[in-house]
């Protein structure tokens, strides 16, 4: 590939390493994926086809797919690649999901699975410039995460509890949604790690706080080494939160984006923050740095 | 529909109310109900056209969809019973899918919501004579359900935590796998609700132990009260349950499934008891008495 144009048909959607039509019927309604969420994913971004960190994703997609018994496809690298490479060189997000495969109804999964591979190439969402300029606001979400669950720490395709919450944040005019873990910590957000800034330093939920091991987490925790600040992963309430200096959300997509209000009451002074702002420029220049500048 | 034959090519497949073929995709990768597991279903079975309490699986149905946010599809008992008629007169299973309907990337619903929905008829499933001659025998799963979640009580396509137990029950060499709450209380099954016999009289955690409220299980309560068998809502622990002296397991397909052992210590005298036996009976002849016979 050697144009930077993107195809016009964007999202790509690759079913099984084989190129779909975008718009029609891919799936059937016994996939176990659609009847049970019973898969995996991960959320990529590329830029000038390099998927930035690819073989971190792959390996927490392979160490899931382990835990819930799904056999691992063959040529998943080879199937992302080659769907990425089809896009062009501009900035895309990738979304890489694996199912069980179809099967009769009930829980019994097939005596012979055959997982159900979807790649969807698109480009890369655009993200108001307020996200990162003046911040999110959040809610503490009414429900709660749950770290003893049999699918804590899996990136599996059991969304709803985050679409619920990010409904109640939007009925409340609000950003984004915070869950506390069933022991009342701090966990995460709908679909992002978070990250609080106390006494200079830098603090995230560990998993047993049933937060995701977020690709784009372990990063900011080895660039905030990389860059001198202190970082650690602990429990933390949400009064602790309230009275942080900064705190911020991470994710693949979105990457930092500041968090200037939980419940109305700021967060430091309502804005983004001084390691924040330090943390956002040493990602973007890691990103260039891995995927060959932007 | 006068035949008593069974089409033969079940299951039958109903996509917003249209017959599609049963092998073959029915669905884009990008419905809500896949990426997201955002949306809902109900399995009820049939016989002779007639679907066994109805009204309160579309209620059900109906509330959760209200929760959710999703608009509530018109038809949905006209596409039902079309897909029910298609089947002949025999006894089926009827799975019916409502999902938030397709969307791009993310967790914001698009603006302008269009449902899902799948309707699958399939032959009602053969469960073997031990089910209920002998009893299933249960393990506890390492996992425990979260009665504050934010669907809790709703029957959402998020099922993958009942997968792992499933499947570690079958690690085990058990049959079914009993989840506790996340404070130690008994909650259900992977997918049924739980029934034990204390001192004469039946006890089923309440929905705040995170059980669902089942259409089977709110039958039994009914059917005990009328068989003067004291019957209530209440929380108790593992230990309770291991020195209870019968204990079963409700669901739309398979019925009362009488649960011979946890964790291989027995049930009672480790066979069905008395009161599961009875209220099987009256069960049955209430499945006769409604939907017209066997």
């Amino acid at each position: 590939v050697t144009g930077a144009a993107v195809d016009a048909t964007l999202p790509l959607v690759f079913v099984n390493g084989e190129r779909v039509p975008t718009d029609g019927s891919h799936l059937s309604v016994r996939d176990r994926g659609f009847t049970l969420a019973d898969g995996l994913f991960e959320t990529m971004r590329a830029r000038r086809n390099v998927v930035f960190r690819e073989a971190r994703h792959l390996a927490r997609l392979s160490d899931g797919l382990r835990v819930m018994q799904i056999p691992e496809p063959r040529h998943l690298r080879r199937w992302v690649e080659q769907a990425v490479a089809g896009a062009g060189r501009m900035d895309v997000s990738i979304r890489l999901t694996i199912t069980r495969g179809a099967g009769a109804a009930g829980l019994t999964p097939p005596a012979d699975v055959k997982p159900t591979v979807v790649v969807t190439v698109s480009p890369m969402p655009h993200f108001p410039a307020e996200t990162y300029t003046r911040g999110l606001s959040a809610i503490i979400a009414s429900g709660r995460r749950n770290a003893g669950s049999m699918t804590a720490g899996l990136k599996t395709l059991s969304y709803t509890d985050a679409v619920l919450a990010w409904l109640e944040a939007q009925r409340a005019g609000a950003d984004e949604a915070l869950f506390l873990d069933e022991h009342g910590h701090c966990s995460e957000a709908t679909a992002s790690n978070l990250f609080i800034v106390v006494e200079g330093g830098l603090v995230t939920p560990p998993v047993t706080c049933a937060a995701l091991p977020g690709i784009t987490r372990a990063t900011i925790l080895e660039l905030a080494k990389l860059a001198g600040i202190r970082a650690e992963e602990r429990e933390f309430s949400a009064d602790v939160m309230a009275s942080a200096q900064e705190a911020f959300l991470t994710s693949s997509l979105r990457g930092i984006a500041p968090l200037r209000s939980v419940d109305n009451r700021n967060i430091g002074r309502g804005a983004p923050g001084e390691v924040t702002t330090r943390l956002r420029s040493a990602y973007a220049a890691l990103v260039d740095r891995e995927c060959g500048g932007s």
